[in-house]
């Protein structure tokens, strides 16, 4: 609400034409507030906020701004604004800008930077999406182990502004392979005449450029770090991805998670900015794979028609039965999926995870259990063959929910799928189909017919 | 599998008594993986591990500990070991290991530390569980705005080495209220003589004490902080949350988010390491809630016995249908939910979100039903009114799912409820009833009987 009404007073100015005004305002603000306020403007006055904003916040408020809003801006602004931006943005900055581009605009930014800027990001294109690669950035400090405290720190004052993070540089040789890594802490914290190779950690955690960035921002998240160093395959420093950038693929894939564990594709938007069609694009095929599969639980069905043609009340029962299953198993293959995700469980478990949920599905099965039967005997009471069949089934349905709900995803795994692609959805038709033949086959035993 | 072939090589020098190798091998090892390490040690051989350890290192590996050794350890090492353990920690780890100990192992833990650090703690203590106070750290730089860059600098190299970070550094006035902001960076590239008050940022983003542990780390995320400081009622600064700590807590909301969202209430422990029994007491409740809810849906079911007894084949859709309205549903509040989670979605967007989930679920129903009518065409040919019954039931299913699905989600948060509470398994329930009240309806209407 707060930030709608600071809208409205900054579209205020712009209707009243009160740039000074604006100015002033965007002065006071964070880059990240005036991106945000200026994605909600149309294209030819987000130019024009644009070229509102203080000198110093240009880059910093463009590198914020989502895509769409970017290439609006790129289309209207000249050539020279166009170099300028290029050259001043972080390499991944200006790559991630690219990728989402239409290739004319591509085609007219490349046009405008400079050939050394044009080789750097043509080599960042070539790493595959979602690489450690992609969203490494080039600009860190990087030092020699010869050298002196004094003269490090000296160094860093003299090119860190053209530096994303200063906190750790990063020590190499004349071929430069990573040798270690020292932080500005470290720095300060040591006699000027001390030599770097005294002070560096020589044992580097990086990963490599082919590494996904989920796994780069996975190192970073357990060993509490700020940067991360990206080498080659010769364990030379190509790059570097900062905390910032692996906050933001930590959240991504989570978002990314539960999409998929909830039947949908990824969206690549914010839901809000996600056209309509989109959605349904991202929904539908999952529904129509599950609209099939559910079909055949209904054929599995029809076999037993005579049965519940002859015990109606049967049919009472099939909610809480493959409600009951389903559960059990999205439970269980949420806990694993996310466990699997985190690091935490891994495809060596796969025993230790079978018999802790057999032994949960114990418990669990067995209260459930007990609740239906007193449930019965106070509704239906003196029924107590067709408890038995309820109480029974229920049982069976928590063991096949627990069951398959853990297994399949490390299967999925083990066989390189997504295991977020065979999450609950999935899982419950499957556990639905057999949970009703277990039933009524149990009835077909049990009843007498 | 890395990782258990160094344990095996580890344990191997623990059951040969080779120490001096031992030490050797931890002085090379990162200390959160010995940490990881020891914690699938024995509580005495974990102790014999920790005193094995480099003095150095002792510190950095007991805070990676998880609760459970780090008691183990303290039950198990002299007063004197505890003393220095406590006086060395940063106050936030100290405080989160108390706040797993029992009563005694407490007591025995502040009657060893100082006076000093006794105060500081129980004052930590206070703040309620998951606020920002209670992740904040009081190891911060504080920097005057009167003072110039290098004695700014020679104040950080004096003081720094009990400072858990010295990047970002926070300009208070005698009241210590907050009145800036100023990087290790910006010091570095300015000149010596600069005043702190010229280069400080004066609009400084901070968190109250009593916000939550998620609002802190969501706007560290939104502002890419590596820092954020965190001020009482009078704005006056009393720690920093640091990015370390912002990062496990989003990831700890979004897997309590998943573990909600799968109707379980949320895990203390990774999964591995949870009991039996606490993974069951944290699945039945849920489990025996949407029991007794599918159970009213089959009273619901019983009501229409005269029908499907008459059109047996009916029942063959019900899991078709209330599969497609239940998983149409858990899209919609899984992104509603998330959307929430990651503040792309507000209260006030909830006309928005009601009319793009209407457009959807008309694209998607009338692709299902499409699908659907196909298909009976072929496997039931000739059955018109049935396949009408069948595929007017499925739109309506999917727009009560559609509509639930993202409606109740933001019902519960308006009524101040945590959202992920009604997400799939309760929305399935409640979706299920009432497409099975509108499919009998239907046929009752179109059926011939």
């Amino acid at each position: 609400m707060e930030d709608q009404e600071l809208y409205k007073k900054l579209q205020g100015m712009m209707d009243r034409r009160e740039y000074a005004a604006l100015r002033l305002a965007f002065a006071e603000m964070n880059e990240v507030d005036i991106a945000r306020f200026m994605e909600t403007l149309p294209p030819s006055r987000a130019v024009l906020a644009f070229r509102t904003l203080p000198k110093e916040a240009e880059l910093g408020v463009f590198a914020e701004l989502d895509a769409e809003t970017q290439q609006h801006i790129i289309g209207l602004i000249t050539d020279k604004e166009i170099a300028d931006i290029i050259e001043d943005l972080w390499v991944d900055d200006a790559v991630d800008m690219l990728e989402e581009m239409p290739a004319n605009l591509v085609q007219r930014v490349l046009g405008n930077s400079s050939a050394e800027t044009r080789t750097l990001i043509n080599q960042f294109l070539m790493y595959p999406e979602d690489s450690a690669g992609s969203i490494m950035t080039v600009e860190y400090i990087e030092l020699r182990k010869s050298i002196t405290v004094e003269d490090a720190i000296k160094r860093i004052r003299r090119t860190g502004e053209d530096r994303e993070t200063v906190y750790t540089c990063y020590v190499t040789n004349d071929t430069r392979i990573l040798q270690g890594v020292v932080t500005v802490k470290d720095l300060l914290l040591a006699h000027d005449s001390d030599l770097i190779e005294d002070i560096m950690e020589p044992d580097v955690i990086a990963v490599a450029t082919t590494a996904t960035q989920e796994e780069a921002a996975r190192l970073m998240a357990k060993y509490d770090l700020i940067a991360l160093p990206v080498v080659d395959g010769e364990n030379r420093l190509v790059g570097i991805v900062t905390v910032d950038d692996a906050v933001d693929v930590l959240r991504e894939e989570a978002t990314e998670d539960f999409e998929r564990m909830a039947a949908m594709a990824p969206s690549e938007k914010p839901y809000l900015k996600t056209s309509v069609f989109a959605l349904a694009k991202n929904r539908l095929p999952w529904l129509l794979i599950l609209l099939v599969t559910s079909m055949l639980v209904g054929v599995v069905l029809s076999h037993y028609e005579p049965m519940y043609a002859t015990f109606p009340l049967l049919v009472t029962f099939i909610p809480m039965l493959t409600g009951t299953g389903g559960n059990a198993g999205s439970q269980s293959s949420t806990m694993i999926i996310r466990g699997m995700a985190l690091g935490e469980i891994k495809m060596g478990d796969f025993l230790k995870v079978l018999w802790k949920e057999t032994r949960v599905c114990l418990l669990v099965g067995l209260g459930l259990a007990l609740a239906n039967f007193v449930r019965l005997a106070i509704m239906l009471p003196g029924n107590w063959l067709l408890s038995l069949v309820v109480c029974l089934s229920l049982v069976v349905a928590v063991f096949v929910g627990k069951t398959i709900g853990s297994m399949l995803p490390m299967l999925a795994k083990a066989c390189r799928i997504d295991p977020a692609l065979v999450a609950a959805p999935l899982i419950t038709t499957i556990v639905d189909g057999l949970t009703l033949v277990v039933y009524f086959n149990i009835a077909i035993q049990v009843l007498p017919h």
